[in-house]
């Protein structure tokens, strides 16, 4: 059972656990594969960020996200997120609930829409996991991550509405 | 003729004067049309973004665009850039002058491509433009935007390699 709560900065070690596999292998989110755990928490908690953590049975935290307008003034009604789960939590559904909490998250606060810019095209794990979340290709963006094996791959952008 | 260079925070009331009517129209940046000149002019002078203007025979700033990188780390290599032309230059070439000056300029500055990141669908003259500049429809965002007049519009993504 996967309990999802707001985190606090207490959460921060826990969730610098989660982050860094991902950060450091580099293969789906825009960041230095070498970013310092100092520019990751910070930029996890950026302050236009709402930040969220799953919890397992046992207390641990395997998962985190973050939920964010996407941009601003008349295009502020679409929400942005971004996640992440421990690795070792693989198979056990953090990625799917925290997908599915930040949707009705993201509609309490009033949000119309939800886009992803920027899923990475060998990711075809999240690919599916978002489709199947009720997440729409709606774009492709040639050559726009730098993967640290395979080279400049395409990403997608996703959406739906809410 | 259009002559454009670097931008110098001398330029500000030459500036504004060019944002001021686009922004208050509503209908193509994401920013609230009642923004103030200051808001306007530390959105356009964030610190990653590189501007420019564009001077007519006069020596009047009848134009200006940002370019930045739009994205970070493993994506940092595509480029975006927002420009704006004074109403009264309509169909004197500022906007293309623009746009083909800032994809030179990217070029030069070692990006791989260029991302329109929300262009709204119902800005016609903007996409026939950006597609004459080697723009494609990368992708299409249902309900996007808030227009003043016409309600919630898509808007598109467009790319071009460079």
């Amino acid at each position: 059972m996967i309990t999802i709560r707001p985190a606090t900065r207490r959460d921060d070690e826990a969730i610098w656990r989660v982050l860094e596999p991902t950060l450091r292998a580099g293969e789906s989110y825009p960041q230095p594969r070498d970013i310092s755990r100092e520019d990751a928490i910070a930029y996890w908690w950026k302050k236009e960020h709402f930040i969220f953590v799953a919890e397992d049975e046992s207390g641990q935290i395997v998962g985190t996200y973050y939920l964010k307008a996407n941009s601003t003034g008349p295009a502020a009604h679409v929400a942005n997120c971004g996640y992440v789960a421990l690795p070792q939590a693989a198979g056990r559904g953090v990625g799917r609930a925290l997908c599915l909490h930040s949707l009705e998250e993201a509609r309490r606060r009033g949000f119309r829409g939800m886009q992803f810019n920027l899923v990475v095209a060998t990711n075809a794990r999240a690919l599916h996991l978002w489709q199947s979340c009720g997440f729409e290709i709606v774009g492709r963006l040639p050559g726009a991550f730098a993967h640290p094996t395979e080279g400049f791959v395409d990403a997608f952008v996703m959406f739906r509405g809410l």
